[in-house]
């Protein structure tokens, strides 16, 4: 995360400098940096999490698509409903594990309710009064990044040992307002799997 | 994007394939599976637009991290006001040129004003009145595909030539709003690049 390349970048090249070590080819031949724009939900511009990104990517390099989409479902129901950041991670932060000396604190910690960057970055700024520019925010993400890295790692780990075992189940919302919304509703228009009433409110009421 | 693998994988994959093509190494050694999971926003969650997200994998690989967040900002940025499908991705359509017979009609038009998959989307069916599972609805997504493909290519032969200029211009809400909500602000809680009234309204109003 602090190269400068950011939090997809630092969620895939976690997996994937792994995967050098123990596999070689073809990780070796797949620069990190493919990544690198998944910082601040791509290029800046706050959706999707850069490390949900980079991480989901790397799903997809070791599962295929049928099992990478319920890996990859399971990873972004449990980022909604974390606290971010770990508790590991924070203890790592005070025992200054990190070797940078950069934040040697443990910092307040929120669950945003979702996937997307500019929701998950805004929540836990709110939450804990720190502004977006500060360096704790910064470190935050940084630790957000460490912490999406190993839950993917527990994951795919589970996979295959024959032991995953999906525990994520959909916000109420979203099958509520499917009901109507959905692809079989009166006005079939919309296929989601983020929690509704966070940015729409409740419409009908 | 009709191979099953879906709107990610087909808009990187069809950068991949000419790189493949024309170049060979490294391009050869990395798979475009890697990029399947962006289909639906996401496995299925609705953010960031699939196909955006594929080609944005493919521009870090060919661009520096700088010069990768001013073109993909420019594309995201074109994303946002452009009417999908293209005239000609409908042309290619009734002209039978996708070889599939498949819908072998033009497809009605929609600017959506969001790189989200779930706005994306949901903007275009209201417009047109076709459901989300239908496969009109899908195949607006694959000529989506081919378009932002093609985008991509135009950008990035542009700035090997020295002659990429960039014309997107952010919303006004995105200023007015980050007046107060943005890094220098007095809410300074929040960094983002989409629009903002389209999913929060005015609150202030």
């Amino acid at each position: 995360y602090w190269s400068g390349k950011g939090c997809s970048y630092g969620a895939f090249h976690a997996l994937m400098a792994e995967m050098r070590t123990l596999v070689g080819e073809p990780y070796n031949s797949i620069p990190s940096e493919i990544m690198i724009y998944g910082h601040g939900g791509g290029a800046g511009w706050g959706g999707l999490c850069g490390a949900l990104n980079g991480a989901a990517a790397f799903v997809c390099l070791v599962c295929t698509k049928a099992r990478a989409d319920v890996i990859i479902n399971e990873l972004f129901g449990w980022y909604t409903e974390f606290l971010f950041p770990s508790d590991l991670s924070n203890q790592y932060a005070v025992a200054g594990a990190y070797g940078d000396n950069r934040v040697n604190e443990a910092l307040g910690q929120n669950k945003s309710g979702s996937i997307l960057c500019h929701v998950s970055v805004t929540e836990w700024c709110k939450a804990t009064g720190i502004a977006v520019g500060d360096t704790k925010r910064k470190e935050r993400c940084g630790r957000v990044t460490g912490d999406v890295a190993a839950k993917t790692a527990e994951l795919l780990n589970a996979e295959f040992q024959g032991q995953f075992t999906p525990v994520f189940t959909s916000p109420q919302s979203v099958t509520t307002c499917g009901t109507c919304h959905g692809a079989t509703g009166v006005k079939p228009y919309t296929a989601v799997k983020m929690e509704c009433v966070q940015c729409h409110g409740n419409m009908h009421n």
